[in-house]
């Protein structure tokens, strides 16, 4: 039996979770209510950072003495292993902890096993499935499961699915307000990736420049160029950020690699590099969450592999009726095959609207 | 001053004028909410079809005695003149109505004068300006401003802007609530246009078949055919509906004309049938509002010429990557001259988006 005040905990703590999105990879996002055994807050906490302390170590620490007896509930399975901070189990046990609501089971192979470790040391432990702590967990969760990172694809386009005009014009499809909105969400990210089309094209900065809150640390830039073809004097290959060139094994970058990180990767059956080994390497790097940003040639290529976990959308009220489609080329023949998603969130940003939609197969998995 | 009697009237008055919509034309949506002198709901009117009664003269003869000395509230100024009922305010001062209050002044000059006419009979006349009022009334706001009728384009697309795969499979890209829905646009329409593109492709009945709702009246439906090729053997040109074909004045309709009216219009500077002519044509059949269903070809040009006033999208949570795009040539060759609109409304309809928007120039007429 779950009480009302465990609820609003989860509800709380699922909160608690989301502010450590952009910095605790390669670590989930956690949040952690401790309640006594009235059920009233004795403290709270979250994971901020990859190191820093569990989210149940920091509520505990705030509960201090008005934890024994009492509940902690977690939107993430606790742990049971030691990494880099000692584990949340021992913790918890410690604090005199008698009870344990959690929300998401941990899909870690090394540090799962905290339910029935806290269940041996006498402990009641509930599981409490929860879609909005999956959710807040999203990217960390597909890291976990699926061993590769998260893919976002985020493109801005007209209502009538057009990202630039008939004479190459793009330049700004949307408004202030959603390219802010785009700013927060790279920053949310370890990795922001694009084809080097959009680099040849646009020269973008690609670094997260998020208004009113200092940036935590800089997501790495990554460049898929087969041929080696981003410039020298590319704005990507700045000193704001880390860059990753991805090329083919047999290119030859030449003063590229005194630019930035190249790493050679197999080309892919159409063009350009594999998209699943590009995933790969980036999961060897410990990247979690990807977002991918350009241009319509890259995102055909991942939704076709099947790679994309997210969309959104920046849809501008604005028609057009002629100039480059927000999507290339996608794997899909004829309407059966569509790459079909689910609405997940419609917001209004600015003029624009934000849509966010996830694979309605990855749905049902 | 308004009171919040009136100002509630006005929102349930409203309410009731949108019941009118689809069987009203070429008279306006109106609906009237008759307030005692304490303001309490002596009775509630809509005009329901042309020819019946008045809204003020449906909600008069429901509040019978208890209007005298009371407040109607209605949506439109009330009429002056006598069309094929008599005119309102003279009903208004019969029934012993101290006070007048409405939300969009009369446009039509025929009719209008009503507020006026009221005031020389001792009646307080308020007038409320109330965006509400003026939307529920939009396509009659714009036949009568404009003297043509009010045009809605709805278009079906992915998320990415298509509206076929690229092997030109197109059934159906969104859910039957979408389809739903569109019948009950449809139905609340005086005609459903389609290029001779649409027919040829689809052969569709464009017929409003809203379910659970007994169809009015059947809007009449029109083919814009500058050649005369709408097979004899179309559905369009079936016994369930009047049917307009518009074809060149240079067209040889031969037999089509055995099968549909057919109408002679000049052919646009560039392809198919001047919007304009047809508007003016479709005007003097005295159809208010338009519903325009396709192709993308037929919208490029209404957009470019400047004739639709309301989008609505029906956005699937799909995406291509290739295929037919949801609008075509629309005149606009660079970003500055895109068809810029706002967002009026967006509503989950089934798995799928309904987004509703207007021109942003027109906003600012
Ligand atoms: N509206 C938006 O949200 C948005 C976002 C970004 C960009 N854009 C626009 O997109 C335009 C650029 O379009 P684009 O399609 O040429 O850019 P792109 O998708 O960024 O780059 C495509 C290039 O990336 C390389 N590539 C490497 N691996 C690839 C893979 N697995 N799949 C596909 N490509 C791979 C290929 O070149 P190699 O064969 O040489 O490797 C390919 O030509 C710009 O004008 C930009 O403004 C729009
Ligand atoms: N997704 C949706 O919501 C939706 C809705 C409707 C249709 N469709 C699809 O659209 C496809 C048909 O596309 P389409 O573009 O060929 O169809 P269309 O726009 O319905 O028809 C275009 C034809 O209409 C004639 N026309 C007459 N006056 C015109 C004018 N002022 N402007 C433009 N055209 C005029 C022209 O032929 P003449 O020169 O011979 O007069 C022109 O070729 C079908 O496959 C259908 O499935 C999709």
């Amino acid at each position: 039996m779950i009480s009302t005040a465990e609820r609003d905990a989860m509800r709380r703590a699922i909160r608690l979770a989301a502010l450590g999105r952009g910095s605790t990879s390669p670590n989930p996002v956690v949040g952690c209510v401790v309640l006594t055994p009235d059920g009233e807050i004795a403290g709270e906490g979250h994971h901020a950072y990859a190191g820093g302390p569990h989210a149940e170590v920091a509520a505990l620490a705030r509960a201090g003495e008005r934890a024994r007896g009492g509940t902690a509930v977690v939107t993430l399975e606790p742990c049971a292993h030691t990494g880099r901070t000692g584990p949340c189990t021992s913790a918890l046990l410690a604090a005199g902890i008698a009870r344990v609501v959690y929300g998401v089971a941990d899909p870690n192979p090394v540090a799962a096993g905290g339910a029935d470790a806290l269940r041996a040391a006498g402990v009641e432990v509930e599981f409490l499935p929860d879609p909005e702590a999956e959710r807040v967990n999203a990217a960390w969760l597909t890291y976990a499961r699926a061993r590769r990172p998260h893919v976002t694809w985020k493109f801005a386009a007209t209502l009538d699915g057009r990202s630039a005009a008939a004479d190459g014009t793009s330049q700004w499809i949307t408004s202030p307000a959603a390219r802010e909105d785009v700013h927060r969400l790279r920053a949310e990210s370890d990795a922001i990736v694009a084809g080097v089309g959009t680099v040849l094209a646009d020269d973008p900065l690609l670094t997260a420049r998020p208004s009113g809150r200092a940036a935590r640390r800089a997501p790495l830039r990554v460049v898929l160029d087969s041929d080696a073809r981003t410039p020298l004097t590319a704005r990507v290959l700045d000193a704001q950020a880390p860059t990753l060139v991805a090329v083919a094994e047999d290119a030859e970058p030449g003063p590229l690699e005194c630019r930035a990180a190249v790493v050679r990767l197999p080309r892919a059956a159409g063009r350009g590099i594999d998209p699943g080994a590009l995933l790969e390497e980036l999961y060897r790097r410990e990247v979690v969450g990807v977002f991918l940003e350009g241009g319509p040639t890259l995102a055909g290529s991942f939704l076709a592999g099947g790679y994309v976990d997210r969309v959104v959308a920046y849809l501008a009220p604005t028609l057009l009726g002629s100039g480059r489609a927000a999507l290339g080329d996608a794997g899909v023949a004829t309407l059966a095959e569509a790459h079909r998603l689910r609405i997940e969130d419609v917001t209004p940003v600015g003029p624009d609207l934000r849509v966010i939609a996830v694979p309605a197969a990855k749905e049902e998995e």
